[in-house]
């Protein structure tokens, strides 16, 4: 297991909060939540935290996830919640960062990073002024 | 679209519900919650009737999903919650099947019937009595 | 485990095959090929089988799934393939129906009957004579 | 889209590759293969790499994955097959680190690396000598 950053274990840090049921299709033959299945989980969260701030399709630019890194801190369990935090961080001039935190039943089960690219469709632009203001109420506390 | 019969349709005829979150991960192409994703939350509101009634792995029989029927009836969407209603219906000597309609805001999106047959891990064997009885409130009303 | 018609369990009688590698992810705490898992195989199968006759996303009618209806003859298993055989079959005035048989090592695992029917995107609607037409060489043997 | 190490995106380094067919179901509302689509497709590379190395459930140690961190390079489009490349990279004193890359149609979508820790179940512990060895001709090369 990994051992993270506990700076990035507090769900209070973090502006966005979702709760989710797991499903029995979630587990694997450990008859634990699969790896995979906490990806899935990860990525509603960051779908419904884009939701929450107006991130829409029409945007006057198109994001694209160029990377995620999960750090998997511990089993997680069905068919109990877990709740998914997100927050905003790392704003640069063509790019953005996403911070989420996995918790069930109190504990954290995983940390996720990941980077999102502003585009025209192919290559990277510059973040438009009015979306990094609105980024602002979402950053990680 | 498939026409259900409507007495399916009627949430307070199921003993069990349970409220499923929909996942970004749902959607196909055609921006619905996909037929297979319909397929896993309806797996997964059998599974936790299963729990409800008390179905152990350590029964002494081992049940076998022999069939599974669904038709679908709407479009389901995210991100709004759905709601897995299931209840026993058509007891057999070595058979049970269970019957449930998914709801998505008030309407029923699709029906799902499954046979579960209660075998020995190699063949049918009749349902023991204790089950059968253990059944009984959780029927289709 | 279900009893199906011995005559839909022979690839013979398939117009259309497709080779699927079975996934990691398809296992469940049994340590099988999950029930769902095999309901995804089938929908890629009948996509693929759509594809192969030329159905397209422009046709002058709309498709939708009415029902999907799996019964379960075997435990599947990972990392073996398994291969998916389709076919066309039940041509009515405005639907039509699919039948397949999903094999892994020679031996069948699951058959899966699939209505479609035509619409016009809200309501039935007969289906064209050139799509009857195409349907032709895709009918079961 | 990440920019990643040039290094990492000739197969030719990677001992070990598997052709994975795609799925509809892989598929998202872009049209193209969803990101946890692709992380599945590489969880099921690392477990047929490990598969072919070995390791079994057996050990007189249990693998945990402690992060996985995928680079995505490009859109992955269905039905056309993808090739999941793994090696071996990176073996410390108990963990070693897997580096793969994803293929399709001769154009790299995504890159992966993972690290795995070597534990009793509870806590680290240092890498069996053999299991060092074993991992010799599974070197990125």
């Amino acid at each position: 297991m990994a051992k993270p950053d506990p700076a990035l274990l507090d769900p209070a840090r973090y502006p966005f909060a979702h709760e989710v049921t797991t499903r029995f299709a979630d587990l694997d033959p450990n008859d634990h939540i699969n790896n995979v299945a906490m990806a899935a989980v990860l990525e509603d969260g960051r779908v419904r935290f884009n939701m929450a701030l107006g991130l829409r399709r029409a945007e006057n630019f198109r994001p694209m996830v160029a990377s995620v890194s999960i750090d998997y801190l511990a089993q997680a369990h069905f068919p109990q919640p877990m709740t998914c935090h997100v927050a905003a961080c790392d704003i640069g001039r063509s790019s953005w960062q996403m911070q989420q935190v996995l918790v069930q039943e109190g504990r954290a089960v995983a940390t996720c990073r990941t980077v999102v690219v502003c585009t025209d469709g192919q290559k990277a632009i510059p973040l438009p002024e009015d979306f990094r203001d609105r980024l602002g109420p979402w950053l990680l506390k």
